[in-house]
């Protein structure tokens, strides 16, 4: 029996998902023997950059899509022109057609495939600078690269998108905001996610599954449980199980 | 690009490899952008029943086999005959030729295929008779349903079938006993991980994969970092790398 495939597509937050208390393998653990998480997070990815990557990670020509993805992009897209990681900068309506043609990219993979847009987190602009300073000393940049309110623009763009296309989305950007003291709780340099700040990925996405149709608890497991087995007989419970 | 795949197979402890600190996560963290880590954890198993699933899991006619496999059994098949946990035994022999059965066929999947045995980790007597009492109170088992000294002789066997086909192993049970204190350090429940204990697993899988040829600093990255492309003209690197 395969499984169904859940890819996680996004910036360096979906690299990073499987280290310490990471959602990524929060999710890879609720979904253990109902589904496989594919990682697939390429660090300092804006949508521009990412959009050269949509047709070799879901191939249209696949008789097997993945059955749920999340695209969580945008943290590097907010990054402010003329400031240091100018590089990185896409223009917000950009962005936004962008995320439009990620999404119809992967309807025409699979027109039931399940689509979660994550926003970028909240900037704590004072933790980019403490994170700037402790890089570079002096020389760490006086302007901030990145801020909060812009972010936030993006955030409610990735919104807006997911709304139009009828996709589910999580507002990652306000939620987190809603929780005192956010800034230290949820990121570890103003930008990236700590354990408590991964907790909140993986339980709004989890949420958005569980809304749509894609409930671990609910989902078929891969073969029988130990307890099923007959000790004396344990070809019976295979044979009924795994034709 | 397809990226190698790595097959965790095993029992409850591949099973939990993606909780907190978890060695699975911590692989699918140091592979990332390079190979695919896939978990086929059932808990419980022993080899006579996860015999069951082989065929499954690595089917004969994959013309995509995995790159790698680490099999990771046998902390059942040293459940105690006449015991709490008879059910899941499996004498030492049948251990022993269901480990060869595994191997034999992984290699009939592919004869590159990097396998990996994993013993048992070793057992807390002591440990085992707290978390039974924490379940059952007085009715807790008078008498250990695993014993460390017995465990240790299906550790023996597992890395006995690995020098005899010429595979790689991993001895855990004698490992984790070089540690002061390893029966609270490493062990949750005298059986099943800590974090800490996670981290020995994470750190032997990843040696042994490295003494193969299967080092995740040496393998090329699916696809090119950030800082790679131009942004005046970002198709060009695509164009180099993705073809």
């Amino acid at each position: 029996m395969r499984r169904p495939q859940i890819v996680l597509f996004g910036d360096s937050i979906t690299e990073q998902s499987f280290r310490y208390g990471g959602w990524g393998a929060s999710l890879t653990n609720t979904y253990s023997r109902k589904a496989d998480i594919v990682v697939r997070g390429y660090g300092g990815y804006n949508t521009r950059w990412a959009l050269f990557l949509l047709h070799h990670i879901f191939p249209l020509d696949s008789t097997t899509p993945p059955a749920a993805a999340t695209i969580f992009l945008g943290a590097n897209d907010a990054a402010l022109p003329g400031r240091t990681s100018e590089r990185q900068y896409v223009p917000l309506e950009e962005y936004k057609e962008n995320l439009r043609k990620m999404v119809r990219h992967l309807k025409e993979c699979s027109p039931t495939m399940l689509i979660v847009l994550i926003t970028p987190p909240p900037i704590d602009e004072e933790g980019r600078k403490e994170y700037a300073t402790s890089l570079y000393g002096e020389k760490a940049m006086e302007l901030p690269e990145r801020t909060n309110e812009v972010t936030g623009t993006y955030a409610n763009g990735c919104v807006e998108v997911a709304k139009e296309l009828g996709v589910y989305s999580v507002n990652l950007w306000s939620k987190m905001q809603e929780t005192q003291g956010w800034q230290k709780k949820f990121l570890s340099d103003g930008l990236h996610l700590t354990p408590d700040g991964n907790g909140v990925v993986y339980e709004e996405v989890v949420k958005e599954f569980k809304g749509a149709w894609l409930s671990a608890t609910e989902m078929p497991s891969d073969f029988p449980h130990h307890s099923e087995i007959d000790p004396q007989n344990p070809e019976k419970v295979f044979q009924q199980r795994c034709l």
